[in-house]
């Protein structure tokens, strides 16, 4: 099992209405991490809208999202995430995947 | 059990040399880590410097700082830490809990 971080951005002036979002995950939108071995998944925000994400998975972070990325709850989900995203930063500036450097079980 | 997000920053100049010392935490820091409740825990690190931390506890962030703050090992590694801190941020400015708005089994 490999640990994965990663971190993007939301704006600043939706945060809450995006976390009430996230309180409301389609259960077809959690089916599908499950099945795509999204394990021990939380979400994490700092106060201007930086977002830490933490799992656990059996290969990479690249396999979990191309595994995501072949639903189409996942497309669905992601329109739907689309408006608090920052129109200034591209997504690909934010979304950084974090290098682990320490572990203890 | 609490999962636990918080970030804090180390010099960017000094980053492989911080990550050096990660390889090789003594093992009676890991053992009073262990004693004081912070469990499955892990640091990632952006490459600007920028860390993120996770971990498992019982309680709180706040309590599990509290049991490590009383034990002597964590002032000598904190002190063998202080030359990556940056001298012109305060830590308090940079170490901020995060918010957890999501949890997926």
């Amino acid at each position: 099992m490999k640990r994965i971080g990663f971190q993007f951005k939301v704006r600043q002036d939706r945060i809450e209405e995006y976390k009430e979002r996230h309180k409301q995950v389609w259960p077809e939108m959690l089916d599908a991490l499950r099945a795509a071995g999204w394990h021990n998944y939380t979400l994490f925000m700092r106060p201007d809208g930086l977002i830490f994400g933490y799992f656990e998975t059996e290969e990479s972070l690249e396999a979990a999202q191309a595994k995501m990325a072949a639903t189409e709850v996942n497309t669905r989900w992601q329109e739907h995430m689309s408006a608090f995203m920052d129109a200034n930063t591209r997504p690909d500036e934010t979304f950084v995947e974090l290098e682990e450097y320490f572990h203890l079980d």
